[in-house]
């Protein structure tokens, strides 16, 4: 039968499971990621696990999250992650290489091959014709230890791509083209693969700015075959002979279909504060703005910087825009320093900032209180900039610099200039002799590396089993959408605490419920949140599990959830509920109180859970977890699960 | 009779006053300069002043320090800073420009000038023949609006140059050489005035370096002539017709003597944590390091940059050193990249930070806890950098990265190689177009012009006047040397609150007493500091006196004060006394309750006042306020004095 591309990349790493979309599969995972800021609690777990050295072809951990410094935390978090990748064996990138994702693609992406990250961007590598997933942290170190990666088999959705996309049209709207019609949870359990004639016309790095904000839509992954395109980008990184070729079988068939002509495709924008809330970049035009961002994972190719920098050729940005030039790599910025760009951009009056994720994950460059701000990151969930009540909008690099030129929301079709051309270099500054390299065991004496923990490098707390009896009040009630960002916020403050578990947990839904910690601290015992549509989705941080966790979550019952949370909540011992009848949302009121009458036998029995409310009325709820999920909930998380039974081998 | 330069410089700027060391002397400002962490609190107290432009012939507001944006605030204070200076007349310097003290220089500094600014090391400005100092802000405030400067005559101090270095020796070199000699109090009322042979072979770049850190020595100000290469600098930055020769008169004689022959000069270092704790870089060779630091104002020069990367070329830096390259100015970045040395550094693993102050002024870039950072910066006193326990040294651009290279402290000259040679450009590109420039009146049509204020910028608290009955416990006793940045941190964390007195009073002393502002608030009246000798050196930052001022100080008693801080205690009505006897210091502890009985009355008729202690014993203490001073101080501060009387038209 023919097979399409996803199939053939979860059918070749298919551990158990039938492939039966919503029946879990295991997949063995051949190439793990990490970046600091899931990292370091990634790497205290592995610690935890206690095996010698990662079990993976490719394991790499980068430092691109906490690049400030604000204080002596950041820089000890980057010697412990290097000591840890010294110690069992990782890849090591230096702060300075780049962002995870750019980086990884450059140095390590082989089509065929599956790789899990503890960053939901790692998606982007489903641009190489690899099955490529954001996770949580314990999931990724359960992947270096050679676990297989456990996952609810999604529908695979096949996009099929034909003609070329017009001047100043640009794969950032393509991907908002998508958004504009999924929105943020329209990719639930589905995987996007994309094919047709119209890829010829997208580069790797193009189908890398898809890929990535695939995350926004809530889908597992997205995949692109491996043909030409991929062997020239891999050919430019000095990789020629990791290319195999890749694809779909002829007349393979998807469980939906879904078509994109590039030529149709026009300028669009995502409004506030959703990558969902899509526009023509026409309809919001004239807006005045004070700040355009080029540069992040969701558009991280050359090209991204190199067509800015010929629109600003010559020409002034106004003063009071600040145009903010953030490169994703080394190799990025060493080009456009070589080839003159950079210089062009700088004449013209751009900020350039250190390679890096920054302001992408509030790590600086927050805009003004009440100002406009365009970026090409992948999302604009409230205060991610770093600015509460932010007006952030996404966009191509494109519109970016049109607006940024003439200070307000501008359509990059009004530029009275050609559309520039850009055409890739033959070769590429090889990254990897900047990156440390695993000890080669037959060269290499194996020493004993110590772990180099500063003082906020604390252990990750023990948390307990699910009881018997379980009673408490709702301590939140939120609305829809609500996304990590917002349950356990990143930026310049709370980033650095990201190994200190009790510490960072102050900041517990502080964005949306300022009183929350205090309460929770004054309530100390078991206790609930109850969330809408959507809830956890965006970043893949586990510490938006563990942080409520540790306060006395026990359980968040919502109408939906996004994958990636959901099963952090599991691994740390939260029950994931959802509502049976999605109005019964309605009766619940934060500080009402739930009991729930011996919850792991009702979990281990059926996919009904009943729980009563004080007024004695009884609602129905459900979960949608496998029998290894229940296990580990009751188990109290993953972690105890792993200790009870040996580790795979 | 045959006259130095400095008295030159002096005499020609005079508006009253005699000459003599010791005396009160008034000079005309030609020219200004702020940075935006202490430029907002100028803007604020200019506007208080009610005056339609500014009277200088340059006034200049850059945007160096706070560039981080972790929130809005940062940026708010850019737009208002922007908006300031459109209405009254400054240039103004976005974000990404680079250092004001690098800019100012190749966009403005004239030989025979004045300049002053709200930043202590404004005296870079020295490197052109001008007389450049730093003040408080309140101060700039006033030159802007025309008013006179009023200084203590100093000692003018001849440093004869003689030879030319060796290599592997720069002008960091020099000027640790100095700071040997005098340490961090040696330059207290005295113009340190460059004359010799010597000078021939020091650019107009390596004088900055020199004039720069004469700020650590407690210098008023440093001096270099205009001489060719002070023409050959300002030719480069296309302003040749801004120059005119300055120098001594043959046989002009000085207050004292120094020789510097630069051929005897080796690698400096200065340990932690003062810049006066110099010693040759091979006496604490081979200690491990985790940072090395290239940029800031105090080696802004384009072969502080290039010679660092022709070192680094073909070699690569050790991952676990962060070697961090800070460009001084955009037209620097842009030169380092046009010529490939930007490259060189890059493919050695250096990491590149957006142009700015940076991590010299602790916003970001801290090092590890317990580790060694190797800066080119100006100043190491504890904390710093924002890791508290630091261990910060100071040393030139080529030790910093012969360090950087071996992993640990290493003499330059232990360097495999040859000493790079290093030509300057015939000409840079020219910053002023990406400068607003002052509106022209004769072209533009005047418009009432808004000022732009975010929600963090609030008005500069009122303060009432001397009290006749004064008395309240000493709150607080340090020890010698306390810097500004201890009685007012800087860093990511406080420097944003530069516009908002009540938030940031929050942290004073808080480096050394974290329950300061709480024992305040708690005795909410008014109290006293003691200080040791040198007290309040380094920084101008004005907040160190407004902030304990807003908490109830209302005398500081030490065995000796800064120049800087001393005026801007004055300027916020806080009385600065010493000590009669120096051995007095021990009779007086912390707690301990004094009383003045009539202060305003004892200070107007003498230099001689006394404080009663809570034992019933009288201490005589002494101040050395000028009439204008001791009126100023009674009034409660110079905007309640000014406000009494018509501003010099």
């Amino acid at each position: 039968m023919a097979k399409n591309l996803a199939h053939k990349l979860i059918e070749q790493h298919l551990v158990s499971g039938k492939m039966t979309p919503g029946e879990a599969v295991q997949l063995k995972i051949d190439q793990t990621l990490c970046q600091d800021a899931t990292g370091t609690m990634v790497m205290l777990e592995f610690e935890a696990l206690g095996l010698p050295a990662v079990k993976t072809e490719v394991s790499a951990q980068y430092v691109d999250h906490n690049l400030i410094q604000a204080d002596f935390k950041n820089a000890d978090d980057h010697l412990f992650l290097r000591s840890a990748s010294r110690k069992w064996g990782l890849w090591y990138s230096r702060p300075g290489n780049g962002i995870s994702h750019a980086v990884h693609m450059s140095c390590f992406g082989k089509p065929g091959k599956t790789l899990l990250g503890s960053d939901s961007h790692t998606c982007a590598g489903g641009s190489m014709g690899m099955l490529a997933m954001g996770a949580g942290g314990l999931q990724v170190a359960l992947a270096m230890a050679g676990t297989p990666f456990s996952l609810t088999m999604p529908e695979v959705i096949g996009v099929k791509v034909t003609g070329k996309l017009p001047p100043w049209v640009s794969a950032k709207d393509v991907i908002l083209e998508m958004l504009r019609r999924y929105d943020v949870k329209g990719g639930v359990n589905k995987i996007f693969e994309y094919y047709g004639p119209g890829l010829d016309n997208l580069t790797a790095m193009d189908r890398h700015v898809i890929a990535n904000m695939g995350q926004e839509m809530g889908a597992t992954a997205s995949v692109f075959p491996a043909d030409e395109n991929l062997r020239a980008f891999l050919k430019q990184q000095g990789r020629e002979e990791d290319f195999t070729e890749m694809a779909a079988d002829d007349g393979a068939s998807y469980d939906g279909e879904e078509h994109i002509e590039l030529s149709e495709l026009e300028p669009l924008i995502a409004c506030p504060s959703s990558p969902g809330n899509v526009v023509t970049v026409r309809e919001v035009a004239g807006k005045p703005i004070y700040q355009s961002y080029i540069g992040s994972s969701a558009n991280p190719g050359l090209r991204d910087f190199v067509i800015p920098a010929k629109m600003l050729e010559g020409r002034t940005v106004p003063e009071e825009v600040s145009l903010d030039i953030n490169p994703s790599s080394r190799q990025l910025l060493e080009e456009i320093s070589r080839n003159g760009d950079l210089n062009l951009m700088l004449q013209a009056g751009a900020r350039l900032h250190q390679t890096g994720c920054n302001g992408c994950i509030g790590m600086g460059q927050a805009p003004a209180s009440g100002r406009i701000s365009l970026r090409t990151v992948p999302r604009n969930f409230p205060g991610r900039s770093g600015t509460k009540e932010d007006q952030v909008y996404l966009c191509s690099p494109e519109t970016a610099t049109a607006s940024a030129l003439f200070g307000k929301i501008t359509d990059p079709r009004d530029m009275d200039m050609d559309y520039p051309s850009f055409t890739e270099p033959e070769q590429l500054q090889d990254m990897r002799p900047l990156l440390l390299a695993p000890r080669d065991p037959e060269k290499e004496v194996p020493v004993e590396i110590q772990l180099e923990k500063g003082p906020n490098i604390q252990p990750l707390p023990d948390f307990g089993p699910l009881p018997e009896i379980l009673s408490g009040p709702i301590l939140l009630k939120t609305g829809d959408n609500v996304s990590t960002d917002e349950i356990l916020p990143a930026g310049t403050e709370i980033l650095p605490l990201r190994s200190n578990i009790p510490a960072i947990s102050h900041y517990t839904f502080s964005r949306i419920d300022e009183s929350f910690y205090d309460r929770a601290m004054a309530h100390n015992g078991d206790c609930f949140v109850i969330g809408g549509e959507n809830y956890g989705q965006g970043s893949s941080r586990e510490h938006a599990a563990i942080a409520p966790r540790y306060l006395g979550v026990r359980a968040v019952i919502a109408v939906s959830m996004a994958r990636i949370h959901r099963r952090n909540l599991i691994n740390f011992g939260i029950v994931p509920l959802l509502f049976k009848q999605p109005e019964d949302l309605s009766k619940l009121n934060q500080q009402d109180m739930l009991s729930f009458s011996d919850l792991p036998n009702q979990l281990a029995s059926d996919k009904t859970v009943s729980v009563q409310t004080a007024d004695g009325k009884t609602l129905e709820l459900t979960h949608n977890m496998s029998e290894e999920e229940v296990a580990t909930v009751i188990a109290g998380g993953l972690i105890n699960e792993v200790r009870k039974h040996h580790l795979s081998d």
